[in-house]
Formats: structure tokens, C-alpha cells, sequence
């Protein structure tokens, strides 16, 4: 951490500073310049108070040079992370991170057993190793459809098992995730709730698999520091899911931050998912927006797809039907050789 | 609702269409032009599935051209909506919405009795009426202070009641709800809560004032979308607080949206709440953005204010000392005359 | 600025980036720490090549400190700016910055001598000192109309000198910059133009006032930029305008920054108009957010205004009647008092 | 163009805009429904002002259903267009667009006549067939390099010819386009003057290949428009430039809109390039945005290298090396390939 000075800084307000970095038991270092004084705390930043810096007198800035979270820092565990998922020997175990490159797929809402039996059959044929289904689903509108809930998961479950895919689905709240609970090999926090700290704490007491979705307006950092939440309750099996973030763009209903896949392999060591439905919004856009995925390196996918879209409950618009998701994979095959990962 | 055909849609699309909507009840309006046809489905909308005509052969686009709201939505409900404050005869009633102009004060977070005691002193004699201070503090980093939780609330509540100030304070949680209940006068849900949808349904149940904080990505469409999920389940008294957008601009901590006041008088009949702290981050910025606040015809502000601002616990920098709070209930009182408000 | 040193960092890496710091003749700080080591450089950071610092082995992130900015910088000119335009004795003059509160209004687009000469007398009886009206007009299809050009600098140079008041309006391109050098008393830079350097340094050459637009995605820093590309060549008649910016939401054209107000005051001298008829594109929010923008201490304004705004043949919605501009003026004198404004 | 009235709108009103569209040769189609009336216009919107209707009375909003850029527009050019470039035959041709992909590389900015050499030697032997090289930089301080100008034309284009490889390189104003005329096989318009509409419109009037970025804050709906003022002049060799966006997230310089591919390839004909090494700044992500880009659809490359890029004067952080040029180079041929493209 930096404090930055005012030009007008008194020799004064720069003792203060010191004092205030003394006092948390830093060490200040000063740089005295032409115009600006430069007061850098370079140790445990966690131990000396931001806001308290910045509001000190004469202080023009406060830049933080270093990272706020710690287990989910690359810096301090420099090997990938691999979560293995399938809760237990009903069904066959998927490896996430590494080496691997695992395709999710199913329908964005769980409707009914012969819909997601369907879907599941094809969706594993083609190459997916994970079944999704929407059971809690979150929407803008009071008035619309949310969800089959526990009668949905149990569907899942079943198909999961029948099929041996491990299951994933969405959690809305804490309740939502002791229901979950018994149904579900991972579950998946959404973009709305990557802040909902009680929840993130709840999850994190657990051992359960957890896909932890960008919020649209999360920073990367802001990112990190929610799955610090679930980490440091001790809950190791965290997995990112990159789904688009919100900008003044609106040819798609969100911008797809491809970029996030290179920055997190750098600053982390989580997996990270791409899922191209939910950031475009637009079945046409969803294959070349998974093929760059693939492309740049990210752990895997998950894709929307649906026996016939133009029926779906929910999102049928972004969904692919079982064709196109069986070409899509074909494609993907030989860019995942490329940046050498097993699909 | 507008459905948009492609220039290249059949006339079997087309009856397709018109099939879907018919079949919900509604009636099709076709408008056929040189490239283009237009399908209009006048009336409620809410009957017809748009993600189902979005995902139809031969569509190109959606259109709505009507809000989804209907409680918060001021076509249906002309008169602005007043929300009476103060649960008991302890505290003197305030009264938010029409022809009042409300200021609510106090620290950033509760820290102890002494703190908040003296805060409220200082700016009720100022013209505040109205007691704040955080006691559940959500943080981007699960390292950084978290607040005293019940034990916060408690002085809040006792405080209040000796200077018979109704108090606001943040929940995080459903849990927290349940807590804070018996101590709190209104209960703000904070921006990044603000679509924690089994959060807003539990807050609806009840008949409690809920000052409902914009998200930093949400659109004010989505915002009055989220009071419906509270005045849905019968509660109808919210109060909306503008405090910020996310946008690339830095010298700020988020982007005042001032606009989103009159956006907000045209589009419902809520209370909107203006909170120049932490949209800027910055004390300097405090004062001016609350004049512009009350000159655009806000009902009301949130404005933190700390006895020691540099030794706050908390967002310190933005605190305004009492005098500055002083000086600024001065300088409102002209201006909220010119808009005709009370204060 | 100060160099952040990657963990991984050797002592040949620091070494390297002392000795490029030596080399341009300023001097190297080193703060050693437990993680990470710091480099400051305190002093003229324009001798030092920011992209040579953050392209060195071992380098995690450089860290700007102070602005790039001089002659625009409050820091070294504390002093307001204030500008005086009128180019000869036959307009009245008009000093904006200082204590002074200046609205300019007129037509979005010069139509034609009568509807400039009642457009301009109306906005001078109700208080309007300088009088606006596009002649120039950028717009996004090269289907839609694009201003009478000289034809219409010609119109409104006549009206301003009939009624004594000196008149502003948009140039796009060097060439238009020196057809309307002779009838102008302030040419407008605007929001699409501000980083076209050719221009910003042409209209440096001369002494002309000029309103320079913040780009719709420009941050302040790069505003106050590209003010310093035309006080560099030395013109110091430079006059700020904040229009808004872009972001994700759609109920308005564009976000009006409002917080730019104070920031601009504490970083520069020059002085800063709002233009909310731009900003929102809706006439209802025009008075509103002028009125804010008085409040928060704005040297004064741009209101479009028109004759007959359903006939306007450019920007029709967001231009205010007479009437309507005579009350937000009525409105306006008590708030610029508030402030310390003569109005 | 559908017409959106207020459910308070008289049937005056209704008239009143079915009088102005008749008026304009168009045909109104209403639709009535319980809360609203709809007036659609299908047919040659250009014909009718969008302003006008928007400022009538009774109007909620205006909505466009069609693009307002014609020639740019695939539903009217389906095939793609292929641009041939190199403008004699001192070069070797090369075709930009339909099955072809091309990667154009070289230094940020020209700095001299060995490195430039040196630079096209190596990555023609890799794989690029343009050679780029900034001459006119445009600068966010007046106080940076700025580039050699004509000077590093000569240059650039004399390596060019030496090698067989067509160049490309910014324009920043009308003189600077004249002066490259002589030197160029491409020119660029940069993101900063993609709005430039009289730079757009002189290189609209010559038969020059175009390469238009995208402006950081522009829609894809923005960029075709500018892209219109180019080929309404007369010009069609338009190629389209991706370089990212500008949002919230600060880990990369800018936000890569990687579905910005898909969406120009459903709405557009002509090529797309993506640069990767402006979008993010930061050479290790220069690699697997590449490969991105590749596998989404995009058309070609723009990449940044350099002899050592710790001594570029210009945006050496994100410059990759020979080495690595040459690896991704070879990461990209069987990219390629599983989009049907030969490079």
C-alpha cells in the first residue's frame, strides 16, 4: 500500500501517517520528491486501515499495490486446482482444472423427467460430462417463471444418476441450498448473488463443489475476494464461471469478457468456466463464443441446449438444439488439442 | 410487445406467430411493410412468453414497449406515495414522499454508544430526522471489518428512542432480517442485494419501511422490477435510494446517476432517497452532490457523518465532519424551497 | 510514479529499473518489503517512459501517482480561470468562470433567421447572456441532416449582433474551424472530437474561447488531456462542458456526470458547464438536472431551446419552450445565490 | 419505426402522427390496445424524422426496429466482401475476408529503419503477410512521443517493398491521410476518430482499403454507421477493426468484445479484424486473445511485435517477441482450419 500526499502536505500530516503505520506494526518508507511526498507500507496491508490512511489530513491517494485475497492468489499457490466432482460412486467423477477441459450442458430450466432425459442422453453422447438444469431460477420480474425448486432438483438427480453425469444446478439463498443439498454434485452461485456474503460463507462450511458466477459488474478483483469468502471457510472446491459482464453494448445482453480467462489463469489457480449462452443471449453467437473459450484456455464450458427451443419455459432463444451442440463439440476437439487439454 | 419479423420470414412464420399469441389469449396486429413485418400484441403482456416469440422461426427481435411493473409503476398509481417512519410512539413520526424533504444521518458504522450518541445529537440539531449507522457491513474482502451485527443495532435502536429519532440500518441476509426487526425503524437493503429475491420476498411480508438501494449495474427498469418482488407481497412501503453506478470512470467510487431522480418521479410514485457518500467516496464531493440532489427534487438524502472522520472504522473518507453537516443543512434549506418541499 | 516489483522479482530486475530511473536523470527510492518491493520515482515523471518501466522483467504494475497534466492543473494555477468572450464592441461581454453564472441557449440547429432571432430573443429576456446554435451538426447516419454549415454561422453571427450577444456553436473538422473563425465569439470541440489532436492543436494556435465537450467515454483525466493539448500551443481560453457519458443505462441518452463538477473544481482552474439537454434527451429532465447542476456549483449552463420543439428538425425532444425556460431561469437565481453566484 | 403512445395520448395526438408520417409518403398502421395505442411505419424509415415523432405530444417513445446503415448491411449484400490489398505490384496481394485469414504484424511505432527491417523479416517468416507500424500516434498527453510522421512512412513503406508485405498504418486527420497517401496499402482510422466524420468522408472519396476501428465507446450499431459515411462516398474496401472497449473492469487497458465478431458477421459483410494487443495491454494475454479470435470467425490479426520490446518507445508492455509471435503463429493454423479458413 502507497499514500500518495498532497502537495500541500505539512511535515506534520506526514509524521501522522508514519505514526498511524507505526502504530498497526509496519514500517514506513518515504520517498521525498520534488512535488509530491510517497509513503509506502510494504509488509501485511490487512493490518493497516485503508479508509483510516485516507482520511488522514494532507493525503491526496491511497493506491494499493497488492492483492486483498490470499487463498485464492496464484502468488501463494502457484499449481493449478483441480476439483473433483461427483458427490459419490453413483455417478462417474469429472475433473475439473488442470489438464481437463469438461463440457456442462442441459436445459436452462428443469420442465419435466422426459425433457431433461432427453436432453442429457444427447448433450452426454456428444461429449458433456456435467447435466445442468434450472431449478431456482432467479428472475428480473416478479411475474415470471421461477423454477421447479425441490420437485426439479429431484428430476435432475434422477436423470443424473440414471445416466451416472454428476448434476449441477443454481442456488437463490440459503434456504434454496439446504434443500439442494442432498441433489446436487455442484452447485452453482449466480451472478446476482456473487456478493450475498451469507450465503457465500454458508457454502463455503461445506465440502460441496461450488461454480461461483461473475456478478455483471464484478471487477476480476471483487471476483476473487468473493471466492476468498468460500475459501476461507474452508470449502477448497471453488470453480469460476466468466458469463458476461454489463457495459452500454446491446446487440448482445451482455459482453462476454473473454479476456477474464487469460487474467484469472495469471492471478489464480481455480478452474474457470465460460458460459457463452447466458452472455450473448443469442443461439447464433453461442458455438464461436465457445470455440474462442476453448481457444483461450478456459477449463470448460457450459451450454444451454434444449429439445426444441422454440418451446423452452425459459431462455429458449440462447439454447441449442442437439445438432448444433453435437457439431460444436466436434469443433472443439481439435482447439482444445491446440492448448493441450483432454475434451 | 412487438415482434419484429426478418425480411426473410415466411408466411408460415408469420401465421406461427400469430398462432402463439392468439393461443395466450391476445390478439395479433399485423403491420406489413416493403422489407419488414411487424406483429403488435397490445395489451397484457405479461400472458404472452417473450423468450418463446424471441426463439420462434423468423424473428428477428422483441421489442417491449411497456414496463413490467404495475404496483411501482406510476400509470397506475398517479399520486406519489408517502411513507410513514417510526414503529412506535418512542420516536417522532417523519414522514418520506410528496411535499417533504427528509434528511437520515449518522456514522458509516456503529462503533460504540459514545460515537453514536454524540453523531445524533450533532445532526438532528442540524435538521437530520432521521438516525442511520451500519451494524451488518457487507465487504468486498472477508478480511476487512464486518461490523457489530445485533450488538450494533441495539445502540442504534437506544440512541433513537433517547433523541426520538426513527432509525434505518442494512440488513445482508434473511437472518439478519429476522434480527434486526425489533430494532429497527426502516431497514435498507443494500446494492448488492438488491435482486437477493428471497430477501425482497421476506422484507414484503412484512409492513416494515424498506429503503431499497440501487445496484451498481442495475438499470432503473431493474430496480423498480425489485420493489414489485416487495410490493408484490403486499408490503407498500418502499423508499428507492439512488447511491451510485458502476462506469469507467475513477475519480469517483461509483458515478452519481442524478438523472435517475426525475427518471424516477416520471416512472413511479416512490420516494427516492439520494446517497452523495457512497457514490463518491470522497468528503469534498458530499456537500455539492447533496445540493444537486435536493435542486433536481429528491425527497430526502442519506449522509454519513463521524465526531473523528480519520478515525472512522469505515469509509472515514466520506464521513463529513459536523460542521460541514452543519453548513450543508444550510445551504439546503433555499433550495429545497425552490422546488417546493418542506425541510 | 512508482514501480511495483513482481514477488518472482530478482535484485538484477530492480537493479534494471534503477538504472533506467538514473539514467533519466531522476533519482530511484526503493521501499523493500516482505512480499514485494516498491521503486518510487518521485519528480518530473514525464522524463521517464511509463511504458518502458511496465515492459522491464519483473515488473508487476507501474502506478501513476500525479496527473500529466500541467497548465490545466489546479495544483500549479489556483486560481479560476475565468474566460471573457465577445470578439469586438458589438456584442455585450460575458465572463464565465469565477463567481459568475453564465446560461447559454438557442436551437439545436440553425433552421433559419427567424427562428434564431425569437429563439434568441426569448432565452436573452429570461436570462440567457450568449446565444447557441448548431451549424455543424455530427451525426451518426450520413443519411441525416447535417447543419446549414456557413450559411447557418452567418444567421447566428447576424442575431447575436442585433441583440448584443455573443454566440457559440460546434465546429468538426479543421476546415470548418477556419470557415467559422469570423463569426464566432466561442467555438464548441465536441464530445466526438475531443481526442482529435489536429484540432485541439489548430484551435491552440489561436486565442479563440473554446468549449471543449467530454467525450462519451472519456475519462476526466483524458478530458483535462486534451484542454492541455490546447493551452500548450497556447491558447489559455479554455472552458469545460460535461454532456454526460456512456453507460449500460438506457433511460436516459447518456448518463449526466454530475460529480464531475467538483472533481473538475479541485483538479483544474478552468471552468465547467453542464449541458443537460444532451445528457438525458428528454425534456422533462432538462430543467431537473439544471437546476442540479447550478446547486453543485457548475459555472453555468447549455439549454437547448426552440420555437415549436415538435418541428425542430434536429433534436426536438429534448428542446425546452420559452415558457419552460423562463421558469427553470426563475428557478435557477435563488440556487446560484445559494452557491455564491451572480445570475 | 413503431410509435409508442402515452395511455393518456388523445385520438389528436393519435391523428397528429398519422399526419406527419402520411405526410412524409409513408403509410401509419395502428394498433389499439387496452393500455396503449402502437403506430407502426414499415417501410423507408430515412424518410420519416425519428425526432419529430418523438417530440410530438402523446409520445412515450420511439422505437427503431431496422438499421439505419444500408450499405454495410448484409440483409442487402449477403455475400461477404473480400478486400484485395496492395496497391502494385511491388507487393504480393492479399485478399482480406471471405475464406481467407491474415495476420498483420509489426512495431507499435516506427522507430527506425533496423527495426522495422528486422520486425517484417521475422514475422513474414512466421506467417504475416501486412506489415503494420505506427507513424502518426495519437496521444492521450500532448506531452508523449507522437510519432515520426512522413518520415516513418518512408520507412515503413521502403521495408514494405523490400519484403513484398503491403502496409498498413493511422491516419489521424484529413492533412496526415493526404501526406500517407503515396506510402499506404491499407490505411487506419483509429478508435479515437472513428467519428471523425470528415476524415471517414476523404477517405470515403478515394479507392484506398480502409481499416476502421472501433471507437471504445461506440455500439456495433455506431461503428457500421461510420462505416456507412465510407462507403456512401463511394469507397467499399471497408475492413473492420475490433480492439476492445471500454467498461468497468481495469485488469485489462480495455474490454475485448470478442461477440463483437459474431454480431458483425449476422449484421454486416465486411471483414473483421480483431487486434488483441491495444485490447488488453499486457503481452501475456496477447496470445491466447489471439487464438480467441481466431476461433470465434474473425477474418485476421493485428498484432503488435518488436525486436525487445523493453526498449519500444511506444507500448512495449503488450508487445510480444519473435519467439512468441512465431509460437502463436503456429497455435493458429489449426485454428484455422476447424473455421474453414486458410492462413
Amino acid at each position: 500500500m502507497i499514500v500518495v500526499m498532497k502537495p500541500s502536505a505539512s511535515q506534520k500530516d506526514i509524521d501522522n501517517i508514519c505514526n498511524i503505520i507505526t502504530a498497526s506494526g509496519q514500517t514506513p518508507h518515504i520517498s521525498q520528491g520534488k512535488e509530491t511526498t510517497i509513503i509506502g507500507i510494504v509488509g501485511d496491508k490487512t493490518k493497516v486501515d485503508k479508509d483510516i490512511l485516507r482520511a488522514a489530513d494532507g493525503v491526496e491517494n491511497v493506491v494499493q499495490v497488492t492483492e486483498s485475497y490470499k487463498l485464492a492468489n496464484r502468488k501463494f499457490h502457484p499449481q493449478p486446482t483441480v476439483v473433483k466432482v461427483g458427490k459419490d460412486d453413483t455417478v462417474d467423477p469429472v475433473y475439473i482444472g488442470g489438464k481437463n477441459f469438461v463440457v456442462m450442458s442441459g436445459p436452462c430450466a428443469v420442465e419435466s423427467y422426459e425433457e431433461v432425459r432427453s436432453t442429457a442422453e444427447a448433450v452426454k453422447k456428444s461429449g458433456a460430462s456435467i447435466l445442468r438444469g434450472g431449478a431456482y431460477k432467479p428472475r428480473t420480474s416478479p411475474y415470471s417463471f421461477q423454477g421447479l425448486e425441490v420437485e426439479g432438483l429431484k428430476i435432475l438427480s434422477q436423470v443424473g444418476r440414471e445416466l451416472r453425469m454428476p448434476v449441477i444446478s443454481e442456488v437463490t439463498s440459503e434456504e434454496a441450498f439446504c434443500n439442494a443439498l442432498p441433489y446436487l454434485d455442484i452447485v452453482q452461485i449466480g451472478a446476482r448473488n456473487m456478493q450475498n456474503f451469507s450465503l457465500l460463507k454458508a457454502v463455503g462450511k461445506t465440502k460441496m463443489p461450488v461454480m461461483l458466477k461473475r456478478g455483471i459488474a464484478a471487477t476480476i478483483d471483487e471476483w476473487l475476494n468473493a471466492a476468498e469468502y468460500i475459501l476461507s471457510e474452508g470449502n477448497e472446491n471453488v470453480i469460476l464461471c466468466e458469463r458476461g459482464i454489463r457495459t452500454y453494448e446491446t446487440s448482445t445482453r451482455n459482453t462476454l469478457d473473454i479476456s477474464a480467462v487469460p487474467v484469472i489463469k495469471t492471478k489464480s489457480h481455480l478452474p474457470i468456466i465460460v458460459d457463452p449462452s447466458h452472455a450473448t443471449g443469442v443461439r447464433a453467437y453461442v458455438a464461436p463464443l465457445a470455440r474462442a473459450a476453448a481457444a483461450c484456455g478456459a477449463d470448460g464450458l457450459m451450454i444451454e441446449t434444449h429439445p426444441d427451443p422454440a418451446k423452452a419455459l425459459s431462455d429458449g432463444p440462447q439454447s441449442l438444439t442437439f445438432d448444433m451442440f453435437d457439431s460444436l463439440c466436434k469443433e472443439l476437439r481439435p482447439i482444445t488439442e491446440v492448448v493441450g487439454r483432454s475434451f
